[in-house]
Parts: structure tokens; C-alpha cells; sequence
């Protein structure tokens, strides 16, 4: 299979070469040849005879990365000064900081921001709790809280190793969703003690991200902060995945004509997000399912399935039918396929077998399922996990603007209809007349997508009565007397 | 006691009046007469024969501030339009914010500081937890940690009322530090419960602030803290307060030509801060310690002692002689009055008990134990912890220093000699020459405090072999190779 070069294996490489006209040509054919992409050239300085540029260069992995290093420091008359791994340089330090939102520069300031002014604000919202989402951070920050244990592909990697990625989500909350985030790693795995913990901290938050959790833990511990909490607690991995599947797919279903209550779903990969995407098309009245793991389809009773309360809860909710085989026998007569599991599980054989016009969602990444490539003419709409293919199902999508919405409503919780409706908003980010097979799913940099999902998860969270805002002082008209 | 009008009780009050030449004098006169003083006057808007302005109020109470209002609106041919709280208005939505280090503006970006790229970067972290000091935010990340049990003066308020404190605080260590810092107010009480959670959280902090937390659980969670830990904890109430009495104290010295171990010192105030100042003080090599609480001088066998763990370590490890009496008794012969307490609780004759050149740091907020202007002339070196008079020993002159040291060098902990070092170099921001009664102290302003103290304090820790800095790879020199 082909892969990209692209950024995120990316060097700089300062190049030290003589002044002689074409020299610049030939590194740039040497690193063509070698696979690799070029990005920016920045002249360093020059003397008379020599010169030092910056090459930003794009490989397909770390090997490939050394590849093209040493197939410039091969070349006549040309040295690797330095170089550095980009993706390296920008986590130097963290991707995130503080930011003081009000300036602490003279003494009048520290006298209102901090002691003695400080104790006056604390007392009113000692007097009025709900002061807090006033007066405090809490009325735009989310704790972004994983344990480490199935940080994206990579496993159980525990806390610090899974901060990068927190902190990157906290950046995709604050860029996309104007929602301040704060990443907490913890190192504990028990799920009793990560409950306590998450309600402990809870005070200075105004909801909570659950990440990169394994399941089945992820589904106790989100059930009971659910229980416990009065600010949101949403597990992204499972619901922000399920908002931009079904998103996907009711543009989809605009687009062939399909009736989305009477497709029949293959899920390949039966974990958190599977089951979550479940749910949610079922309460997009879809009833028919089949689900599969490594081993096949799953089904009431088979082998070592009760062990696992993803894939118990799988059995007795789906498949009816009682089907039994491989995942290429599920695949006849489909109406979606949707693959949240691994590289290559289905061929386009399996594709073949399934209903007029289907719609092959691979989301597994970097390696979908099937590549979209051999797709092409057999589905009426292909969609993946990848950036560089049409159809991108990213949940970036959804979490910012359905946080968003939530904290302007004040909610206690995101339910079911709030996460019906960021689906709806994110498909009439399209409008109907420019939906194509290559165009189902808005762009992530689409600016209005957040706003469009922020202003329908705060409706429907007033619809449902679990938005409080109105219920709270907490305004500067509050604070501003007339 | 005359209390000066401040900025903490400040309002901003839009009026309309005439405009008519001699109004705004006679609104200012309206002003003052009621015992205002006043700050900004802005222009908001004209008509013919009306104008409407903002002025800045600065009153000494919420009362105050009220009778300012209808001392304004009783006045011919004036209206109040609107008006609101300055220190309130700050805190609207919170003091601090996340702010992204890096863009996220294109796919590249994403690819990078998010998926895939940040999979290598956790996989580097996976391999080396010592890399977290390099690529997360653990770098300079501290976790300003409370449950609320004692904020400012103002008691167990609980953890959403102790935000606005945190965030003050996380603010001070920006502004004087450099330091992110981040808010962690905790809705448990129970010590072994917060050690817990604390140890939990700690993977993505480079280092922990204990703040108002009640005494005696204070001690137990912070030694606790520091028994398991590998990262600096710090309990500023105790530890800030005492480095910066140490500094004054050294200054003092200075200025008198006492010896530091020869003086007799009185604590009026065992609580956390006493205790830790006493430690600090026997450090420095003085012995001879009276304590006193509100029932007088605390010696062992003192009935009740037993049940309080600060007075108890205080009965065995002062007052050696026994003595008995009350505070007024303790300060015969005294040569430095240390006051941790409340509101007036010496007189001038105590004061002139004391030995010949003494000093008196009477640091009870507002209210100090005496005030400055009934000392003057009686003592040597005068201090409180208010900003409205010289000498004032506030904790923001060691705290964002300490950490900036300890971070720099990646120290494991905040040991004594960090404590002595930031003392010193607090003490040596005042050139000897310049070192007078009211200035043996610098400023919370001056910026020479921060960069001394990081820097005595980074020496001191590798000095003692807590420092971790060259034993991480952690600059861009690595990630840079030649």
C-alpha cells in the first residue's frame, strides 16, 4: 500500500552547500527521488561561495526519515549541518499554558484579582454555590481525564505517555471550540478509585472528557460519574465517534435515498465505539445489526462472550437472527458497513455481497478496514478515519461544539437528544444541494460546524430541561447595577 | 482605625449630568466628602446639555460603597445610570484561560500536535517517563491543590468558594514565575483521600502547591506528599510565610547588628504558618522560642496541648524554661515579635517590654496585631503583611521563584537548603547599603526577586543532588542532532 508522506514524520534539515547554480535543483531531485515530500526552503545565510538552507521535508515513517537523510549526506559537496524531527520540536515543553485573563501588574490589581478583594468573591459564591459558573473558571473549563490504559492504537501506555495526546485534545477544544481544557492523567487504573478521583476534582470544572479509557472500564466509570455529577461527563472515544457516524450517515441516506430505519449494519470491532455507534443508530430507529470480532459474528451464547460486557451487551441487543460465521458472510445483503477495528479486515468481495448502493464506513487508522481505492465504483459513499481521502469522520466534529453547547446552556449532563441534535447540526453543515459521495461529512476546519452544533445541543438541552442557564446569576447584567 | 479606601472595594458608576461648568467638581467634592477616593474618570458620552461619565470609586467596605451611591444620587440634577463592582467584574468567567502553544490552524498542524503524529511522541514518553519533562506540559506545570478547609481568613468555605483564591494564585505564579500553574480544588476533607488523589493527578505536574488547607491535616498530607512523591511539594502557607520572615529577619539583622542566634523570639499564632516559621527560624540558629495562642503561652503539660498536633510539637520543642503567663508576659525581653494571629492582640507596652531595638512583624491581615503607627519609634524594624505600609512580607516573593528554581532544575523536592537559598537571595535583593528600617524587604514588583531566587534555589537543589536537569533529555539540543 502507498503511504503519504506527510507532516507528522516531518525534518527540518539545515544543509550546508556550495553556491553553484543548480545545487539547490539537485538536493531537491535527491529528496524527490528518495520518496519525500519538500515543504518550506528558508536561506539561513549565505558567504561567498556557500550557503546554509533549511529544507522542511516530508517522509512516510522514521526509517524512511533516515532513508532521506542519508541519501542527502551521500551527495558531493553537501553536509547535514542539523536536522530535527518537527513533530518532536512542537511538544517541546508541552502544547499548552496558562494565560492570565486579567492583568496582575500593579498592586491595585493583585487587590482585586487576589488578597484582600479576592475573599469577597469567594464569599458570595460560598453563599450561592452556583455562583462557581459565574465567577470562576468553571464556566468554560473541562477536564480532559484519561488513565492511559487505550491511549489511540497504541495501548495501555500509561499516564505521562498519554499526556501528549490530552494536551492535544485540550488544544482541539480551546482552537475549534473556544472550550478551555485541562488535561489529567491519572495513575491509577481502578475504576472505583478514577470515579472518586473525577468527583473529587469536579468543583472547578464545568464538565468532564473522558479519553482514551479501555472498555469496559470506560463504561463503568462513565455510568457512575453520570450518576454522580451535575455537570456533563461524556466519553469521546464512545459518543463523539457515534455524533459524526450517524452525522455521516444521514447525509448519506439524503444522498442515495436509502431510509436510514431500514439498513442493515455490519460492525466490525466491538468495543467502546461500537457499541456507542449502536446505540445511537438504534435510536436513529435502525434495528438491524450484526456485529463481529476477530473471531466472527457475535451471538448469544458463543464462546467466552460473557466475559466481556461489550460484547454480552452486543449479543443480546443485536442480531436477532442468531447468525452464525465470518465476517464475510455478515457482509451479504449490508447496507453499511462500518469498521472501527483494524487494517484490511474485509475485502471487496465482501463489498460486493452487500445491498445496492452501499456505504463502506473503514474508520480504522491509518489502515482502514478497505482501502477506499479499491472501493471506488462499488459504493454509492465511502467514508474513513483519514484526513488525505474524501469523507473524513473525525470527531473533532463533534466534542468541541457539543461542549461548547453545553456549557452556554449550563447543562447537567449531554443526553441523548442533545447528541441527536450536534448529529443533525454537523449533516446541515452540508447543505443538501452540494451533498456528493466525496462530501457527506463537513471539513474539521469548517468554522461553522462548532457553531452550528453549539447552538443545537443548548437548544436541545433547554428542550429537555437540563440546561440551568437563566437559573444562575451569572452575567454582567447580574453584576451591573441599573 | 482609619482604613484607606481601596481598590479592592472599588465601583465603576456611570452618571448623567448636566453639563453645566463646576458639575464634575461637585459630584469629586460629593465624592470625597463621603470618604471616597477616586480613580479613572471617563467621557462616555455628550448631548447638548447632558453628559454621561464612568467614574472609578474606591470605598473601604460594601457599606461604604453603598452610602458612597446615595450620597451620589441624592445630589440635585445627578443621575447613577449604572454601577458595578470592579473586583466582582474581573472575576467574571474566571481569571485564567488554556492557551495553545503552537497552532492548529492547518491539517499539518493537526497532524502533528494531534493524530498520528503524537503517536510517536507517546511512544517516546512509553519508552522514557523521563521524557514527559521534556515533551509535556509537565515542565512547568505546578497543581495549586486545596480543599478549602482554610482560605485566607475566611474558614472551611468549601472547594467552588476557594476557586477564585486558586486562580488568584495561579495568576501570581504566571506573572512573578513564569510558572503554569493550575487550579485543583478537591470536594473531600479526609487527609488519606486527598494524598490519594494528589498522587493520582501528579503524572502531568512538574511539582504541587499545597494552599489553605486547615492544620493539623496540612502536615500529614504534605509529609505524606513527600514521602511518595518524586515531585516537589510545598505547602506555601507554611513554607512561603517562612522564607519570607527568614529574608526580613536576615535584613533586620543586618540593619541592627543583632545576631540571629542570640534573639528570643515570640509566635503569637501556632497554626501551620507558626510552625513552619519556628523550623525555619531554629534553622538559622535561633533557639529560644515562646509560643502563644489565645489562651497565652503554650508550654507542655498545658491543658488541652495533647489534642492539637501544632501546639504539641510547639510544647516540645520551645519554651524550654516553661514559662507560663499570657502573651502580654511572653514579650519581656523579646526581640522579635512574630505575629501570625489576629487583629490587635499587643499593646505599645508590650512592645516596650521587648529588648532594646526590636522588631515586630505583625502580620494579621487586614488587621495586624499592632499597628505600624503605634510602634513608631518604639522599634527598630516594623513589618505587616499589607502593601499600604513598608516592609511587607508577602509570600509572592518566594513562591513563584521557588518553583521557577525547583522546575529549572527538575528538582525532586523542596528541601531546607531551597528554603535557606530563597531566603537569602529574597534578602539579598536589597543591597546592603539600601537597607533600611522600612525597606529590609523588596517589592512584590521587583523583578530581580524572581530571577535570584530561581536561581539560588535550581544551586541549592543541585548542590543537594535533588536536581534532575542533564540526567533528562529534554531541550531542543537533543531533539536537534548534528
Amino acid at each position: 500500500m502507498h503511504i503519504q508522506p506527510s507532516a507528522s514524520y516531518s525534518l527540518t534539515i539545515r544543509i550546508e552547500h556550495p553556491r553553484i547554480p543548480g545545487t539547490v535543483a539537485r538536493v531537491l531531485t535527491r529528496i524527490a527521488d528518495a520518496g519525500a515530500g519538500i515543504g518550506a526552503i528558508d536561506l539561513v545565510k549565505t558567504q561567498v561561495d556557500i550557503a546554509w538552507r533549511d529544507f522542511t521535508v516530508e517522509c512516510t515513517s522514521v526509517e524512511h526519515a533516515h532513508q532521506v537523510l542519508d541519501a542527502i549526506s551521500s551527495m558531493e559537496g553537501i553536509k547535514i549541518r542539523q536536522w530535527s524531527d518537527r513533530t518532536f520540536l512542537i511538544h517541546l515543553g508541552g502544547k499548552i499554558e496558562i494565560k492570565n485573563r486579567t492583568p496582575v501588574k500593579t498592586r491595585d490589581d493583585l487587590s482585586m484579582a487576589y488578597t484582600p478583594g479576592v475573599g469577597r468573591v469567594c464569599m458570595a459564591v460560598h453563599h450561592d454555590r452556583d455562583k462557581a459558573w459565574a465567577l470562576t473558571i468553571k464556566k468554560n473549563m473541562i477536564a480532559v481525564v484519561s488513565d492511559g490504559t487505550a491511549v489511540l492504537g497504541l495501548g495501555d501506555i500509561g499516564p505521562e505517555a498519554a499526556m501528549p495526546v490530552m494536551e492535544g485534545k485540550a488544544m482541539l477544544f480551546k482552537e475549534f471550540g473556544d472550550v478551555d481544557a485541562f488535561p489529567i492523567c491519572l495513575n491509577t487504573k481502578d475504576p472505583d478509585e478514577i470515579v472518586n478521583i473525577v468527583k473529587a476534582i469536579s468543583p472547578g470544572f464545568g464538565g468532564i472528557n473522558l479519553e482514551d479509557i479501555s472498555a469496559p472500564r470506560c463504561f463503568y466509570i462513565e455510568d457512575k460519574l453520570k450518576e454522580e455529577l451535575d455537570i456533563p461527563v461524556f466519553h469521546d472515544d464512545q459518543h463523539g465517534t457515534a455524533v459524526v457516524v450517524a452525522a455521516a450517515l444521514i447525509n448519506a441516506c439524503k444522498l442515495t435515498g436509502k431510509k436510514i430505519e431500514d439498513m442493515k449494519v455490519v460492525v466490525c470491532g466491538v468495543g467502546a465505539a461500537g457499541v456507542a455507534c449502536t446505540k445511537m443508530l438504534m435510536t436513529l430507529g435502525i434495528t438491524h445489526f450484526v456485529g463481529c470480532d476477530r473471531k466472527g459474528i457475535i451471538y448469544e451464547g458463543r464462546d467466552g462472550i460473557g466475559d466481556n460486557f461489550a460484547k454480552q451487551w452486543y449479543a443480546t441487543h443485536t442480531n436477532r437472527e442468531k447468525v452464525h460465521g465470518t465476517i464475510h458472510e455478515a457482509m451479504n445483503g449490508a447496507d453499511l458497513f462500518l469498521g472501527l477495528s483494524g487494517p484490511g479486515l474485509i475485502t471487496i468481495d465482501d463489498v460486493k455481497k452487500m445491498n445496492k448502493d452501499p456505504f463502506v464506513f473503514a474508520m480504522s487508522n491509518p489502515v482502514p478496514e478497505i482501502m477506499p481505492e479499491e472501493c471506488w465504483g462499488h459504493v454509492a459513499v465511502m467514508a474513513t478515519g483519514r484526513s488525505d481521502y474524501p469523507n473524513q469522520i473525525n470527531n473533532v466534529l463533534c466534542f468541541p461544539g457539543i461542549f461548547r453547547g453545553a456549557l452556554d446552556a449550563r447543562a447537567s449532563c449531554i443526553n441523548e437528544e442533545m447528541k441527536h441534535a450536534a448529529a443533525k447540526a454537523i449533516a446541515g453543515c452540508i447543505p443538501d444541494e452540494h451533498i456528493g459521495p466525496d462530501y457527506i461529512i463537513p471539513s474539521v476546519f469548517d468554522k461553522n460546524v462548532k457553531e452550528r452544533v453549539a447552538k443545537a445541543v443548548a437548544q436541545a438541552a433547554r428542550k429537555t430541561k437540563v440546561a440551568r442557564v437563566g437559573k444562575m446569576h451569572d452575567s454582567v447584567e447580574e453584576l451591573t447595577h441599573v
